[in-house]
C-alpha cells in the first residue's frame, strides 16, 4: 500500500466488498471515507471535500443532505415509516402516482413501485412478456436492445444490457436478445451530423424488427443517452423513427429513463424531446433526489387490461418486492416532485446547461487527446482519444480515465470515468463557481496527466 | 363496488398497480389507507386500527414508527445521505458489515451491498457462477433449488423458485434449474416426524447432486422455513445432511435467510440451529427493521479472493445498483443491530414463541378444518384443510384464506394468507395482550366464516 490506511479505511476493506470494483485496486487506492454532504460536495474523515460531480452515480439532484427532504423524510418516519402495499395503500405513494402519470407522456396512467432500477426493468420486461401471452401473441418471448445499452445488473436487466464488461462472463445465464447495432454519433458509420440527420443508423433496429417481430414482444432502449456505455448521445429523431417502427410492428416500446429522468437530459423526460411516449417507461435514481432506492414502472391502461379479470383467470401481475411502494422512499419522491413544481428546476437546468456547454467547449475545444466534448441538458462528456483525427481510442488496459480519476479526486473532484469518457452529471443545485471549478480542474488535471505521460512515455 | 370509496381510495386505484395482486379484486374490497403506524398497530384514514401480524410482509421487528430507529434515521438525514459506494465508503457500512460478519455463522466475513431480497439472490447466483468459470469448472452453468422454494421476482430469482403460482407463466424466460422434491413434513412421504426422523427426504436433492453435479454451480434454499409456499417448516437435520452433500459434490450452498433471518426463527439465523455455515448467506428484510430496502450477500474470503486479482484479469464482480450501500438505509439496519446486542432481542423472541405456541395450540389443537398448526420462533402457521385425516387441501379457487384474511381485518387484525394457509409473523415487540388478540381474533374469525360456509354450502 502507498499510503497510511486509517481505522476505517482498515476495516472497510477487512469486510466490505464494493460494487463494480476491483478490490485490489483499494489497495494502491483505498475507499475515501465519506461522513458528510452539503450540496455538491462529500467531506471525507480528514474534512477534505470533493465535488460530487456524478451526483453519487447520477442520482442526486438537489445536493447532499438537502434540508428540505431531510425534514420530509424525517416527519415521515416518526409517522408511517412502511406499510404492506398489497391491499394497503398510503397517501405519499397516492401522490406520487399521481404526480407522474400527470407529468410523463401521453398515455402513462398506471404506476407499479419496485426497490431500484434493475427491478424496475424486470417488470417492465416481465409484464410485456405477460401481456402478449395473455392477449394470444404466444410466439414473443424474445427482446430486442441496442448494442452499447445497459439496463442494470440482475439476469433480465443483464440479458438486454449489450456493454461486454457487464455480461461477458454471465453469457450462459443469459436471455437469448435480439441484438441491434446503435446510434454512434461520434463514429458514425453514415457520416451524418446529430443535429440534421436523419437517423439513418435506425435502419439497424428496423432490419432486426422485419426479421423477428412475430418472436419480439419489446424494444428496450435508453433515451438520448446510452449512458454507461460512455454518454454516447444521440439526436430524438431516432426515437421517433423507433417509435413508429415499434407501432409498425406491434411491438412495445421500453423507454429505460433511469438514468435521464428527472430533468437531466434539460427536459422532464429524454422522451418528451421526441414527442413520443413508450409503453413502459422506467424510472429510478433522480426519482428520490439521491436520497433512497424506489422505482416505478409507468405504463397504459391498455396494457394494464390485459391483467384485469377474475381471480381465477390467473392474470394477474403477481410480481412484488418486500417494500414495494416503501412509505419513505414515496415521501421522499413526493418531496422532490413538489420541488420540481415550486422551483422552477427545468430552466435551471437548460440555464445551468448552457453555462456549462459554454465553459466546455472553451475549455476542451482544442484540448489535446479530447476527441469530442458532447452535451445533452446537464450532461457533459469527454471523450478522450489516443489520435483526434482518426479517433482511435486508447487502449482499455491503459486505464486512461481510472488514472485521472484519481488524480483528479487528489484536487477535491468526483468525476468518475467510463472507461476513456470522462463525464460531468452534477446535482442541479450547482454554482457558477463550484461549475467553474469543476470545469478548470478537469482541464487541468487532463493537461497534468497527459504532460507527465508523455515524459514517461517518451 | 359495494362500498363508497374516500376520495383516496378512488385516487389509488385510479393509477396504483399494486404488487401481488389482481387489482380486480380492489373492486370488492378496496385498498386500506394507513396514516400511521405506532408498535405493532397501523392507522387507516378513518382511525380504524389492524394489527400488523403479518409485520408487513415479514419485514418489521420492533414496531412500526420505532422512535429510536426513526431518531437514527433523521440524524443521518441531516448528515449524510447517501454518497456513491465504488471508491468510497461511510461508517454506517463498515459498522453494518463487520456486525454482519461478527453475526453470522462461520467463515463469512466479505459483505456485499444490495438494495432488496431479489437482487441478493441475482448477486449470490451471479457469484457462485463466476467463482467456478474463474476457477477452472466451467461447466457449472446451473443451479440446484427445491419445490416449493421461494426466491425472489426478478429474472434469476424466480428461475431458482418453484412455487407454479408465481413463475408459471414466465417458464420460457427463466434458466433451465434442477429441481428436487423439497421436505414436506405435514404430509411427509416418509412417515416420519420432524422432530425425530433423519431427514430420509434429502435423498431427493442427494439423487439430482449425484446425477448433476458436475453442471451445478449452487444449491439455494430457504433455511427451516419455505415462506411464500405456505410457512413449511422443516427440521435442522435436512441442513446439515445439506451441507455435507454440497461439500462432497462441490456445490455452492446459498442460504436465502431473507425471510428467516434476524431472529425470526429463535436464533439469530436460522442455520445456527443446523450449526452450518453456508457459502452465502442473502438477507434483506429485518435486516433494517422494516424501514427501507437495502440487502446484504455473505461469503467467504475463498470466494472472494477468486476474484481478487489485477484488474487486466477481468476478474472483479461488476454487479452495482445506483444505491448500492445506501447511507441511510445503514444506518437504520446499524440502529437495529445494536438493538440486538442491546436489548437481549433473542431471549424475548424465544420467550413470546412458547407463549404464542401455547397459546396458538391450545386455540387451534382441536379447531375444525385445522389440519395443523406448526410453529418455529415467532411463525405460526395454521393449516386449513377440507379433511383433517385425510388433510385434503381446499380448491385453490374457493380462496379460503383470502376470505377469512378479509374478515379478519374487519375484526382489527391483519393476517395475509398463502393458499389455505394462515400465519403469525408479527413484530417482536407484541406485547402479551396484543398475542392473545391475535390469537382469539384468528380463531373466532376462522369459526365464525367456516360456520357462515356451512349455512351457504348445506
Amino acid at each position: 500500500m502507498n499510503q497510511a490506511l486509517t481505522d476505517l479505511q482498515k476495516r472497510d476493506v477487512k469486510h466490505i466488498w464494493h460494487p463494480c470494483s476491483q478490490m485490489k485496486d483499494y489497495e494502491a487506492f483505498p475507499p475515501i471515507v465519506i461522513k458528510k454532504g452539503q450540496g455538491v460536495w462529500l467531506y471525507d474523515e480528514h474534512d477534505r471535500r470533493y465535488l460530487d460531480a456524478v451526483s453519487s452515480w447520477w442520482v442526486n439532484l438537489f445536493g447532499h443532505a438537502n434540508p428540505r427532504i431531510s425534514r420530509a423524510l424525517s416527519e415521515q418516519a416518526f409517522t408511517l415509516e412502511h406499510t404492506i402495499f398489497a391491499n394497503f395503500t398510503h397517501e405519499p405513494a397516492i401522490k406520487v402516482a399521481e404526480k407522474l402519470s400527470a407529468l410523463a407522456p401521453e398515455g402513462l396512467h398506471k404506476v407499479f413501485f419496485a426497490d431500484n432500477g434493475s427491478s424496475a426493468i424486470e417488470v417492465a420486461l416481465k409484464m410485456s412478456f405477460q401481456y402478449h401471452m395473455q392477449t394470444g401473441k404466444t410466439k414473443k418471448k424474445r427482446f430486442l436492445a441496442l448494442t452499447d445499452a445497459y439496463h442494470g445488473e440482475t439476469i433480465g436487466a443483464l440479458s438486454v444490457g449489450g456493454v461486454e464488461l457487464y455480461n461477458e462472463v454471465y453469457k450462459p445465464l443469459l436471455l437469448d436478445t435480439v441484438r441491434a447495432k446503435g446510434p454512434d454519433c461520434y463514429r458514425c458509420p453514415f457520416h451524418k451530423e446529430p443535429a440534421s440527420c436523419n437517423a439513418p443508423c435506425s435502419r439497424f433496429i428496423e432490419d432486426q424488427l422485419k426479421e423477428h417481430h412475430e418472436e419480439i414482444t419489446a424494444v428496450i432502449i435508453e433515451p438520448l443517452i446510452q449512458a454507461a456505455a460512455g454518454m454516447k448521445m444521440y439526436p430524438p429523431i431516432y426515437l421517433q423513427r423507433l417509435r413508429a417502427l415499434c407501432s409498425q410492428y406491434d411491438v412495445h416500446l421500453i423507454a429505460d429513463e433511469i438514468a435521464v429522468g428527472f430533468g437531466r437530459t434539460g427536459t422532464l423526460f429524454a422522451c418528451e424531446q421526441a414527442g413520443i411516449s413508450p409503453d413502459f417507461m422506467c424510472l429510478s435514481k433522480g426519482l428520490t433526489g439521491g436520497y433512497l432506492p424506489l422505482s416505478a414502472v409507468l405504463t397504459t391502461d391498455q396494457i394494464y387490461q390485459a391483467f384485469y379479470d377474475d381471480y381465477g383467470t390467473m392474470k394477474a401481475f403477481l410480481h412484488s418486492h418486500s417494500y414495494s411502494g416503501n412509505t419513505l422512499a414515496c415521501r421522499v419522491a413526493l418531496e422532490v416532485l413538489t420541488m420540481f413544481e415550486e422551483e422552477q428546476v427545468i430552466a435551471m437546468i437548460q440555464q445551468k446547461g448552457e453555462r456549462m456547454r459554454e465553459l466546455a467547449t472553451a475549455a476542451f475545444h482544442e484540448a489535446p487527446y479530447v476527441g469530442e466534448y458532447r452535451q445533452v441538458g446537464l450532461v457533459g462528456a469527454i471523450e478522450l482519444v489516443a489520435n483526434r483525427k482518426t479517433k482511435e481510442p486508447f487502449p482499455s488496459e491503459e486505464r486512461i480515465g481510472y488514472q485521472i480519476y484519481q488524480r483528479a479526486l487528489a484536487h477535491g473532484l468526483l468525476i468518475r470515468p467510463l472507461g476513456n469518457v470522462l463525464y460531468f452529471m452534477p446535482p442541479y443545485i450547482i454554482s457558477d463557481e463550484e461549475m467553474i471549478f469543476m470545469i478548470e480542474t478537469t482541464k487541468e488535471t487532463i493537461e497534468q496527466f497527459f504532460q507527465d505521460r508523455r515524459v514517461t512515455v517518451e
